[in-house]
């Protein structure tokens, strides 16, 4: 009697539909007026802004990492919304790019709206608070994929730059600096070690206060990964900078070679990094060695601006906070050595 | 002694480089000359093709849904990329865009190269077929988070169209014509409720050899979600088209509605779809009510194209296959009737 319905097999129509009427109002109030239509359309529609005299436009797809994790241990979901949006626009500002539009992808086992609801409402605050649109998503309930009360979530942006005003590092020189700007603490990246550390070796929980820290562990380790569009847009609109580089995993020696040319190396003077709390609370607690600290985690600086040294007091002048120089591009191979 | 490592976090960084080696490689075969860089970007840069009055952008994000446990029962795991990106191209092909490119997010346990290069071959065979580019993606491994040997896949498609031949669905009229394009199976829809049936309910394994089928039903559930761009695209070219609806979740019943007018409803006669023998097989080993096959299945037709009775002729002469006549446009209220 009976037979099957989708609802026994684990897919649960109502409760999407209540998480799409969510969606629709988080999405719709960061629309820009160069979003075509509303969501429900297969497609999501965008117009591409005019102006342009040879638009390139830049995309990339990222996700939070085990950062997800700490918001199922904590039951706060919101959070790693913005932290997957401010990835995305950095990855794509250290191209000069402009974001145009944001996309998500939530995959989870058992579709609960309110979770949901949170995750897509810190997609839409930092979409919001970089001035672009969400402009849809796929939400998929996958029975038996997820544990109970866990999803996965991954973000796709768009930007546009001129094809003159694309950032390459092509142009990095010897002599050139190189500038960095803190990070707000782990960002994505590391948190499969430094959940390892603190809650298998160190023995703490998610609400153990840590006094170096001033926080909890779960407080510290939400912390929004940083967007550097604000402050760094202003002074690649005025092409004071050569290269950015976004410091992710693989930290300053994987990821700054990406930008410099195959006869030029990078020298980071350690001491000069601002090294955060909670790299030096992680560091002796899971006993990391440094090489191994510098390429998991950011230790405390997120972006890094190379500059050429006469431009470099119009760019400190034109970044809204203060940065700090690192070091310097010498002759050399492509790589970065950490003094 | 030691320290913490972050291979031991469950994070294995020669493993990824072996992948992302591999996927470099399979994504630049599907290169079109509009693509900027090479991957190791941050983001993935594409030139904007030009000719274009007023450029539109359609994207759209997506997943294969529980598919995906059909390609680890198998271990086959390149068709469900295919799938992938045949399912994002359908997607913006309804309001008449083309593809240009395709971004992935990969999120597994524990990485194994060789099960991510299968997946990126199938998306860089899908992008090939239908001229288009793969050019980034982000493969991200997290302990905890899947079943060994499982992952999860979303895609990113980027399209264009110009404004003037952006497909909506507007101009649909009562007596215009509703045809539909054979699918070739399930699909990317339906899966959780057709495991149930056939493995919980018949007691079939992944092996089995099913008569009505002519194959295993590993082989039917791993059919490749097909493109439409082909057979259509001709078509859309010639303004033969009023509105397409891929016919995924929630089949005729959810999906034709997205592009109709509020005051047009759609007929569809029940005895003119061509179903497939999977659905049969499906309905009957589970005892599916019609309504709820109807909405859980594609049943046999994939995409439906509404087009003015005074095209017809032109219609089926543009498209490289013989479409089915499903029904036609009334006089309504933006609903579909099953007749």
């Amino acid at each position: 009697m009976g037979g099957s319905k989708y609802r026994d097999a684990g897919v649960n129509i109502d409760e999407q539909d209540r998480a799409i009427s969510a969606i629709k109002k988080l999405a719709t109030s960061t629309f820009t007026p160069n979003v075509v239509t509303g969501l429900g359309s297969f497609g999501a529609m965008y117009q591409l802004p005019r102006g342009y005299e040879n638009p390139i436009l830049v995309s990339s797809s990222d996700g939070v990492g085990t950062k997800l994790k700490i918001a199922f241990m904590t039951g706060i979901h919101d959070t790693v919304g913005q932290c997957l949006v401010n990835h995305c626009v950095n990855d794509i500002l250290v191209q000069g790019a402009l974001p145009l539009y944001f996309l998500d992808y939530i995959g989870t086992g058992k579709l609960a709206a309110g979770t949901v609801e949170a995750v897509v409402s810190g997609l839409a605050n930092g979409c919001r608070e970089n001035g672009f649109s969400l402009i849809g998503g796929e939400m998929a309930e996958m029975p038996g994929f997820y544990g109970e009360g866990e999803y996965d979530i991954a973000g796709f942006i768009t930007g546009i730059v001129d094809k003159k005003n694309l950032l390459t590092g092509k142009n990095i020189i010897p002599g050139d600096e190189v500038w960095g700007f803190p990070s707000s603490g782990l960002h994505t990246n590391g948190y499969s070690l430094a959940r390892k550390i603190v809650f298998d070796e160190m023995k703490l929980s998610i609400d153990s206060f840590v006094d170096e820290l001033g926080c909890t562990v779960g407080e510290e380790f939400l912390k929004i990964h940083r967007s550097y569009r604000p402050v760094l847009f202003p002074a690649l609109e005025r092409n004071l900078v050569k290269g950015l580089a976004h410091i992710t995993g693989g930290g300053f020696l994987d990821n700054i070679p990406r930008i410099l040319p195959k006869t030029v190396s990078v020298e980071i003077q350690l001491q000069n990094v601002p090294v955060l709390p909670v790299f030096d609370f992680l560091v002796k607690g899971g006993k990391v060695e440094a090489e191994e600290a510098y390429r998991v985690f950011n230790m405390g600086i997120g972006m890094v601006a190379i500059v050429s040294p006469e431009k470099r007091n119009a760019f400190t002048d034109a970044v809204g906070e203060k940065p700090v120089l690192l070091g310097h591009a010498v002759p050399g191979d492509g790589t970065v050595r950490l003094l």
